[in-house]
């Protein structure tokens, strides 16, 4: 049993205000959140180890709810370009070289990077979900994996593959049913995605609604928005998310909340690639829950959740010309808990007896949080990956940046990974 | 003298691209920047110090072209509230009760924070100027001070004081004439400000169309903008900087070109207060040089420059609905070199013999670096705090995080530093 000990606590379970107290964990869970002393006997052959947490702040970890981690690659190799032509001529050729090891291998330099902004869970689209999954389990980290299906690659049948074989069998990881997007898929490929939904009474996740080119698209198409189209299809009757969601109409919403169709916004990236601002603030106000995401590494370029936080405000802000929108109190909500319902996580939602232990410590005796007026405003507006001490996955240490050392516990020296996903780049890109 | 080797070098000398090799540093100036082995013969009694980069990368640092540093007491206390109401209900009634030493502590955490972002020089406006460039000096830091003279504090008299008197006694500050903004300043008070600028042939920093309700005003007390209105009281016969520049016309983009005003951007700032994006594009196709600043940590929140980088080019981006507006080489040139320039500390500029040692040391072995492809683009779309591992001003080393350790270099411990800015905003906050 681990005991997380002097800390402020900030349980994101409810509106439960902070608090200074400790913490127990017990394999992958959690078994005592409260105040110093704990009412629980402590084990008898003592603590398995004692972290004293010296007045800083344990929460839980940041889940990012949207994201292609393998794309590191592609990371800074072609910036200040449109998503079409990104796409067309920067993304699709390069990936083609890629073999389902290259892609394990450059996944986990994303991992290292989550880990590095108290990221414990990923929502991952890519292309080959079982060298993903065993790249996420080799480093201990959480994902929920989605198909990418389109007209190129994936099929209706490997999807419902992976989805019967790539669950249940490890407590990390799990896989959802998805496609890539609206645009990118046939009318019929459409329509056999649907069945699958009514088949398992499942959720479906995929990219809606990013440009405004690709709505004009879609009502040029079928003569609805991508969002009332695949509604019509009956993508969405047992729910799921939109990933982007940024240009929507208010009947787009109205459906969104009839179908139970969550947002998951992706500020970094809809800014570097002028997507567009996504409006938040009307999700919230219509009762849709809403997630962040970074976005894949090629796009963003960081996978970073205190930027993300940073711009979902701000952005909104903006959008709104009302600097009272989107209040960082909601935007912690989506980062630490609504993100984890939206992937179907539900345990990690909150610091609780019961809940996955998946927390993470962040540093307030940097000076970006001096002096201590308001926590949980600070961390969604002045927040960094040097405030994130210590990120902890179902129970397990995957990363500290404490008490003189930056120290990474994934499996394997951040040197090596770092080489082979070098190796990786070179051979693609030359 | 000291040696930096084993780095990759980026000098933002013109456009010259990267290259490795090392960085001598005599005093407060670089002595030598180029390939290993150097041609200059190494010191005959070795050199003071040798610091192995290990392959990361030296640039200038960056410059932050516009701050109210002591406002770190308010920092997170009024979060997620417009502009007007914002400085009249939640800041103008605190400052009232700062004392000339609370600003001295307060400034010294913000500069504990531009340490940890690589900022070497921030161009400062605030109550003041005595005991702020007491902090900076103390703690070995580079600082522009100028004036902020409104119709309730400070006096075009006491500017001319600071201006006279704050000048030539110390390598690191200096001081340079300004006022608070148009809004806040009488017809009289600005003539007599116009007035000192002739009689020093000096240029003049202040705040200007940061808000539409401005510019507004302006137009119906003067019947015209900001900008035309200071240009037409000869307010910037000398050049100058306009802080925010948010709401501009072409006009006002003609009048800054003519008068040689330049711009410092400050997106964290107007994000969070939604006041608006800056069409940095349009300062840029016309000849106007452009500055960063990350405003005060009261309205950003944080004092950070990676975050400013991102956001210059990605509102950019966003405004112009255009993908390669304002590309990444443009953001770092804002930020490491012409800040130096529109800041008059010109030897700031770039890194080449005679040039001051003001120098940082990116961590490229952190995952947002890797795999390596375009570093500078790197810099600018996924760097953060924790890539920097050293920041030098004036050839000292100020701050580290290496090897293991975070060391702040600045003649008090950070713990006494936070000590005394809770106290001060325990005591005015309450």
């Amino acid at each position: 049993m681990i005991r997380l000990y002097n800390a402020r606590i900030l349980t994101m379970r409810d509106n439960e205000p902070l608090f200074e107290g400790e913490i127990w964990v017990e394999d992958s869970r959690i078994v005592y959140v409260g105040e110093t002393p704990a009412p629980l006997k402590a084990p008898e052959q003592g603590f398995e180890k004692e972290i004293d947490c010296e007045g800083n702040l344990l929460m839980p970890g940041f889940k990012n709810a949207h994201t292609h981690s393998a794309m590191t690659f592609l990371r800074s190799s072609a910036d200040d370009m449109p998503l079409a032509s990104w796409l067309n001529e920067q993304v699709f050729p390069y990936e083609a070289k890629l073999t389902p090891e290259d892609i394990y291998s450059l996944s986990r330099v994303a991992i290292l990077e989550y880990l590095t902004s108290g990221i414990t869970a990923a929502m991952e689209m890519y292309l080959t979900p079982v060298t993903i999954a065993k790249a996420f389990q080799d480093a201990g980290m959480r994902l929920v994996q989605v198909g990418g299906v389109n007209n190129f690659s994936q099929s209706p049948e490997l999807l419902e593959e992976w989805y019967t074989g790539l669950n249940g069998k490890n407590a990390l990881t799990s896989f959802e049913l998805g496609f890539h997007a609206e645009y990118t898929c046939s009318h019929e490929l459409i329509k056999k995605l649907a069945d699958l939904a009514h088949k398992y009474k499942a959720p479906v996740f995929t990219h809606i609604s990013e440009t405004a080119g690709e709505v004009e698209g879609c009502i040029e198409r079928y003569g609805m928005t991508p969002v009332a189209f695949l509604a019509s299809e009956g993508m969405f009757d047992y729910g799921g998310a939109g990933y982007h969601l940024v240009h929507t109409t208010q009947d787009d919403i109205r459906i969104m909340k009839e179908k139970g169709i969550s947002a998951v916004t992706n500020p970094g990236s809809n800014t570097k690639l002028a997507s567009g601002i996504a409006p938040v603030g009307d999700y919230l106000r219509n009762g849709i829950m809403v997630g962040i995401g970074t976005d894949g590494p090629a796009s963003n370029n960081c996978l970073d959740m205190f930027r993300e936080m940073f711009l979902v405000t701000g952005l909104a802000k903006l959008r709104e010309k009302d600097a009272s929108a989107v209040p960082a109190a909601d935007v912690l909500k989506m980062a630490a808990s609504d993100g984890a319902k939206i992937m179907r996580i539900p345990d990690a939602d909150c610091l609780a007896e019961g809940k996955l232990a998946d927390i993470i410590l962040l540093d307030l005796k940097q000076p970006n949080m001096q002096p201590i007026n308001n926590i949980p405003c600070n961390i969604v507006y002045s927040g960094s990956k040097l405030n994130v001490m210590m990120t902890m996955v179902g129970g397990k240490v995957l990363y500290e940046n404490r008490c003189g050392e930056q120290i990474f516990n994934v499996g394997e020296e951040c040197a090596e990974i770092y080489r082979d996903a070098q190796r990786i780049r070179d051979r693609i890109l030359g």
